[in-house]
């Protein structure tokens, strides 16, 4: 998927909800368990009833992993649900890849070509010649992993160099060097609107993945009013919140709830910020 | 396994090298594709054939994923098969994986508990409080990667803070507060045997784990002098040179006639160290 069309659908849904889908069947409602493949209904089920509300997915590898070869093909089959039933729609494939070389093309491989996903996260901490093969893919994107939402954040991605510059001011500036806003992504998690506004002196045209963590949605309007540029590229990432939000068989129907009012939120953001315009 | 049985085993086999299984079926034997599991298979031949010279394998999620489910199928009985048979081998998997929070104690759960794998690779940068989960094993290990031996290390990696420390320098010197040398390893990867000195100024009792690109094959004996501490605890990964270094069915036994020389170079190297004596 181009900037452009996903600029597009961000302006066209007024939301910049990417929904997580991250199955832990521990927390599935009783009756799924029932299922030939309880993980890729719940999947299908939580992405048929809040796909209006939502511009992109994101799937964690690391989630299906945990269930084996089971969770790998629960994994595929809602990619493959995506691509056909919803083409517009951004996928995200979270597998926080710090391969290099052989590993990285096998990797970019899979997921790319065979899966088409739109997007993988990557650590970028071995510099570019370590992305040279996911890097090749045109309107194929790379989430770069640059600040965590998580205190100890502060041991690396917030040490200073010689310059006094950020670890993770430096990676995002020095990415810049490798491609363009249109296949990169930067992963920024913090409560602290300074730090989108810092990110927004280098990278004015980016998007930005902000995850969702209870102190982040707290300073929601802040956080946005410096994350947002003028185009609205922000991706905001909602999981456990969202698909777990009621553990009846009416979980979907509550998954929508909350989307759409999530959705409420950001419309309200981007109106705010001069995104879009009431019509 | 404990510390005090890694450096056993590496006393006792006089070795000190770590196989990677990293399966790629368009390097297999042709005759091996007509196998109902030709990768399962693959693997079983490499470790039986080469298991008296190794004290590890190291297989890489990658080349797994990327068959998809049948992938992953074949990855969990290779580290049963190496559980069942082989109890004295040391097993890593690298899935490099950087996750916070529910991801990582998915991840965790996964690979220490229900495969029973020794050693994990983790990306460090997101901090101590991303690794909560993975680091509450007993006698389980994190393998933290720290350097790189690609070109563009020096991006990152080698940036140094405003007390000129380097990022891989300051990685392994706060890891230390995080845990101790029976549950953290650091990959070290660099052909320059100044920097593995570095390593052991900060980190004299850890376990190295060394990649073996071609540069740092030809500098193995400078390099090993600075890394090798009294105990021996370096762990040196060999992969794709080693176990596709015939593509006829005689691969297995080519495979552990290359195992048997890097053997041979590593026994000299802790012979030349002090870590063992001749008998």
């Amino acid at each position: 998927m181009t900037r452009e069309q996903l600029i597009d659908n961000i302006n066209k849904k007024r939301s910049f909800l990417c929904i997580g889908l991250d199955p832990d069947i521990r927390k599935f409602p009783q009756k799924l368990l029932e299922e030939d493949d309880p993980v890729f209904t719940f999947n299908k089920k939580i992405i048929d009833s809040t796909q209006e509300f939502a511009i992109a997915y994101k799937l964690n590898v690391a989630y299906y992993e945990n269930m084996g070869a089971f969770g790998m093909k629960a994994m595929d089959k809602t990619i493959s649900y995506l691509r056909e039933n919803y083409p517009n729609v951004f996928v995200i494939v979270d597998a926080k890849c710090a391969e290099i070389n052989n590993a990285a093309e096998v990797f970019a491989r899979n997921f790319f070509e065979h899966l088409k996903v739109d997007a993988l996260t990557v650590m970028p901490y071995s510099g570019r010649d370590s992305l040279k093969p996911v890097l090749k893919y045109p309107d194929k994107w790379l989430l770069l992993v640059t600040l965590t939402p998580n205190e100890s954040a502060e041991e690396f991605q917030l040490m200073k160099d010689e310059q006094g510059e950020y670890l993770f001011e430096r990676v995002i500036r020095i990415s810049k060097s490798w491609d363009n806003d249109s296949t990169l992504m930067y992963f920024v998690g913090s409560y602290k609107p300074n730090m989108y506004k810092r990110v927004r002196m280098i990278a004015p045209d980016a998007f930005l993945f902000v995850p969702s963590d209870d102190k982040i949605i707290e300073n929601f309007d802040s956080i946005m009013s410096q994350a947002l540029n003028r185009e609205g590229c922000v991706i905001m990432g909602v999981s456990q919140r969202l698909i777990y939000s009621d553990d009846s068989e009416m979980f979907a129907t509550k998954a929508a709830q909350v989307a759409s009012e999530i959705r409420q939120m950001m419309f309200n953001a981007l109106l705010k910020n001069g995104v879009i315009s009431e019509e």
